[in-house]
């Protein structure tokens, strides 16, 4: 019988030296993360499939890997539509399982809630390099809290665990739903408008103004408004000064208290950070997912051409399951984004312990071997971690394969059965 | 839009008390098996159906949860049963995959290759009290070592795992499939009888040595036979003795060295044992699956009635993916009963830093804000949980709340806008 060996299209198998790198992240995120008081929590990776196709999760609810139904429940005879086959799917992020543990939840939780969820997902998508199809997520959401503490705490949280991993001079960006709406309202554009016009302003970073502008006339909008709306994105100052400019301008049709708000976060932030990062203002962020309600943020670095991290406000989101409003606030790592990162830069796990291997001659007798093991268990109780294992008839490869996993030649030791064999 | 708020059937949502458990035996797990050499490796949730499918899984191949073809690939009209629909499923253990893996990727791994693996599994089984569908599975293996090395380092790093969890005076009992089989042999049951009979002496606990000769008569064996056979169980001797006399008994049928290697264990493990343990020899130790080729071990807790952790040596599972034969030795913990045990007892995790909350005023500006955050941040560096929340209009249910989340009163502080009204 002859099985398959490769792992299904688009999900990978792990080797030893990458999952060294994300043990360490894990234990750093969770390290970090519960030094501001985020608790840990988890969901089941396997959703109820109305949930998952209950329209908050965009283009992603046409990704989702579906179970079939099991024993009676399955009619294939009179199954008309796959629908009537499937009851549950993979979760395709972790924000709606969130959204539906607190609604389940929130009488045993304590207000506000401030959770850490680790876990993979799973997205159908079209497998391509460096993108797959089972993939972990990393988020902290802070539920229950309508102040801007919430924005504040996640991204000191955030930016100081990226300190940890030693990244430095990375940009938090910032900006909030009601700046983009009130720059569209201001502009001319009809509110139906308002989310085809994000898509065009989120091209920025890669058309630049001009192409925005060209874009948006391209598409049908009228030249005087979309000029207008241009005109708003030529100052270049990304500071609390920008924000207080945009505030003048858009008076009259910007929610009150939203530039304040912004420009708080920002003089907080700037004045307690724990890590080598600016934080700024960006009237062009946009931010894909319709969920968000009020401030939006990401983490861009240079050296990497793409976000590492984002997230941002969703007061209405949990609502939908209870009823009643609950504000949520969230910050997403790019986990797997981040382990690339590290692995490309060679990074090296910081090690407080040393990798020592006791390699046995063949037929040792047990006296023999527990000499041996009660050294490794000495060396083991200061801290080093030992690999004992039989001594193969290549020693010489065995040996070099050793060096390879990161052995140091003079820590990898040859125990005979007799010691005159020495 | 109303959602569904609880799990799907037979899985659960893990709140804060018990996630904080599970990271803290996760680390543990990590720590202490790593300590012993084994490498952390992942392999995805979903597998191949061919692979899940393939007689490996004795009866969890009834309960796998399947996966629906996506795009093209789903001809729902033309399907005529329901292998025609699915292309995939989720895992029902870590071995199967653990086999795949290796054979995928036996190249780039170190011989012998020390696995460790934690990971979700999935079984529709019919939910009961205590049992889920979705949950952990946490395995050491070795790999491509032949000798008894391998089940030593196990029982060794098992065993020293149950000590840091404060487990004591437990048992591994330890038994051979070659036995099992001579012994049956011995008492002249023909070779296909084998699996019937084992699975009657298997509930030996349960129904005592009468009871087994009793069942072997009812289903139909030879009674001169079956009393032969329970005549081997009536030797109480548990030590190396118990094995030197069962080996006297079935001269010419047990396998040459069987006996041997078992007594070397024995008494290895017993010099250099980390842990508060007895290990002894038991030769009604069946252990269910039909992949065992050699050594078999179960520890149980006499406090608990089950066992916490079973495992055996495998050495032909591998070869069935590869076509060449690889040795393997596997003992796997069960997680979710030892958090379950934890949990039943009150376990506290150790705790290194103090939990502490700062609650601050409504309409704080951000200089106060700032100015908490640094005492906060303080407190962090020297290792302590900080958690920063709003203050809420009802202080005094806010803080019962924060007391039930473990902070001691004397670890909330209020943070008020001056520091006039303190």
């Amino acid at each position: 019988m002859s099985l398959v060996k490769k792992p299904v299209t688009g999900m990978k198998d792990i080797l030893p030296a990458e999952m060294e790198i994300r043990d360490y992240v894990t234990s750093l995120v969770k390290e970090t993360y519960g030094g501001y008081g985020f608790s840990s929590i988890e969901t089941p990776c396997v959703e109820h499939i109305e949930n998952l196709s209950s329209k908050q999760g965009g283009e992603n609810e046409k990704l989702i890997f579906k179970i079939l139904k099991r024993g009676e429940k399955l009619n294939l005879a009179e199954a008309k539509e796959e629908a009537d086959l499937v009851d549950s799917g993979l979760r395709y992020d972790l924000t709606l399982p969130l959204s539906r543990y607190y609604a389940n939840h929130a009488n045993e939780l304590p207000l506000p809630f401030k959770a850490l969820q680790m876990g993979s997902v799973w997205r159908a998508d079209r497998p391509q390099k460096g993108r797959f199809r089972q993939f972990v997520q990393c988020d902290i959401d802070i539920l229950g809290d309508a102040t801007n503490l919430a924005e504040i705490e996640l991204i000191l949280a955030t930016t100081t665990l990226l300190g940890k991993l030693d990244f430095h001079g990375f940009t938090v960006r910032i900006n909030d739903r009601r700046i983009l709406k009130a720059m569209a309202e201001y502009a001319g554009f009809s509110q139906e408008d308002h989310d085809q016009i994000f898509i065009i302003l989120d091209k920025m970073d890669k058309i630049g103004l001009d192409g925005v502008l060209a874009e948006l006339i391209e598409s049908g909008f009228d030249k005087s408004a979309a000029e207008k709306y241009c005109s708003l994105f030529s100052n270049e100052e990304r500071g609390t000064d920008g924000i207080r400019k945009m505030q003048e301008s858009l008076q009259g049709v910007l929610e009150p208290g939203c530039a304040e708000n912004l420009i708080a976060i920002i003089e907080t932030v700037d004045q307690i950070r724990q890590a080598d990062f600016k934080i700024c203002f960006d009237p062009t962020l946009v931010r894909g997912m319709s969920y968000y309600t009020g401030t939006i943020f990401e983490i861009g670095m240079d050296a990497f051409g793409s976000s590492v991290a984002g997230g941002g406000r969703y007061d209405e989101m949990i609502g939908r399951f209870t009823g009643q409003k609950t504000c949520a606030c969230g910050f997403s790592i790019g986990f797997e984004r981040i382990i690339t990162i590290l692995m490309e830069q060679g990074f090296q796990v910081p090690k407080g312990n040393e990798k020592y291997a006791f390699l046995i001659e063949k037929g040792a007798d047990s006296a023999r071997v527990s000499e041996v093991m009660k050294e490794a268990d000495a060396y083991r109780k200061k801290g080093s971690r030992v690999l004992v294992a039989q001594m193969n008839k290549n020693k010489k490869f065995q040996k070099e394969q050793l060096i390879k996993e990161g052995y140091l030649p003079d820590h990898i030791r040859d125990f005979y059965n007799t010691e005159l064999k020495k």
